[in-house]
């Protein structure tokens, strides 16, 4: 009982952490999305492609949560954006403290786009509210195709699912109707695209709707 | 500082069942091993290869650990075998006390070999003693090359590491030495298995491994 309890605490003090963070990023005008997926889905080299393709027409930054190294930071600073490595050291998820320290080292002032790059882990990070406008799930299609249905939460709590690796289709167990079958049954609400971070495909379509939600500011 | 106090009193309680677990296993000469790795990385598919191989040879029992769905079980169970499974419902990882209740169901006084396979998740299953001989981290090179840097306690806490997918190595962005460096400079004693469980390559090394591990009892 006494672990349920601060579990509830711990969760509605975060509650209110990622409430301010909101209220802060929605006064900036700024869009805020965050990225969930299993370790190696490809979340960061999406980033990259989306820096890529949208860098020059939107003012994006990036908050980069790992367990360990700041690697995936490295990677997308090459872009000149800030980016903020956040290191858990053995925490398997990112909280609305973290992300409120966070963000006071991002000028928010000139931004349109904020993406938070959860620690790679399906299961816990679901659950805590960042101040995020939306969780977008990415599925890679080397998981395969029952991953909605055996970790339900973070495709019920996202708006947005973004299957990812179908240069691999050809070489996997993964049928595509089945997983978007699984996805919907979970959440028929379900925005879907289809990418390949690797090749490109499909980064177009996914680039288009994030310009669309995050307007540059007059 | 409260919850750093009980978080030690659940470990502790943890490590209690977990001890209490492996004399009962190693008192019935049953070799045990906790297969941890990220979501879709291949764990079920290796044991489903395991128990094509040697499922004849070694009596066998899976204990499958999963957030929500019995689909783990079910494709094992049509081998044969006792195969119990655990739904967390929502929860991030097995503990002792779970395993302890699953152990109730299996007969332990004919079994060679018990696989445990994890919940999908790369960090929090490796914080926890579920009273195995040791933990085997499962690593598929569909998720590049550096998550032993960026999950190192997966990586660190296990005796073995299965480089699984090899099949798909020539599509992607994956260095077979660097990913066997990268695992090796957290833990140098790792001892590696490259394996498809897709194609079967490699199945024979492992499970001819897995049998010395195992001896059949007299």
């Amino acid at each position: 009982m006494g672990i349920i309890t601060i579990e509830r605490n711990v969760l509605e003090k975060n509650d209110q952490v990622a409430q301010r963070n909101r209220d802060m990023l929605r006064a900036h005008g700024v869009f805020t999305c965050n990225l969930l997926s299993s370790p190696g889905a490809g979340k960061t080299l999406l980033l990259e492609r989306i820096l890529e393709s949208i860098g020059a027409k939107r003012s994006i930054a990036v908050i980069e949560g790992d367990v360990q190294t700041t690697l995936d930071a490295e990677r997308l600073e090459r872009f000149g954006i800030p980016a903020v490595q956040i290191i858990t050291r053995g925490g398997c998820h990112l909280d609305a403290p973290l992300v409120e320290n966070a963000l006071r080292q991002i000028d928010l002032t000139a931004l349109d786009l904020l993406c938070i790059e959860n620690v790679g882990n399906l299961v816990c990070p679901s659950g805590y509210d960042l101040g995020e406008d939306m969780k977008i799930v990415i599925a890679s299609t080397t998981e395969g195709d029952d991953k909605p249905l055996k970790y339900p939460a973070a495709f019920r709590n996202a708006s947005v699912l973004i299957i990812n690796k179908t240069d691999l289709l050809p070489h996997v167990p993964c049928d595509m109707a089945a997983l978007r079958g699984n996805a919907l049954s979970v959440n028929p609400s379900l925005k879907v695209f289809e990418t390949s971070a690797f090749t490109g495909a499909g980064i177009p379509e996914l680039c288009g709707w994030l310009m669309e939600q995050s307007p540059r500011r007059e």
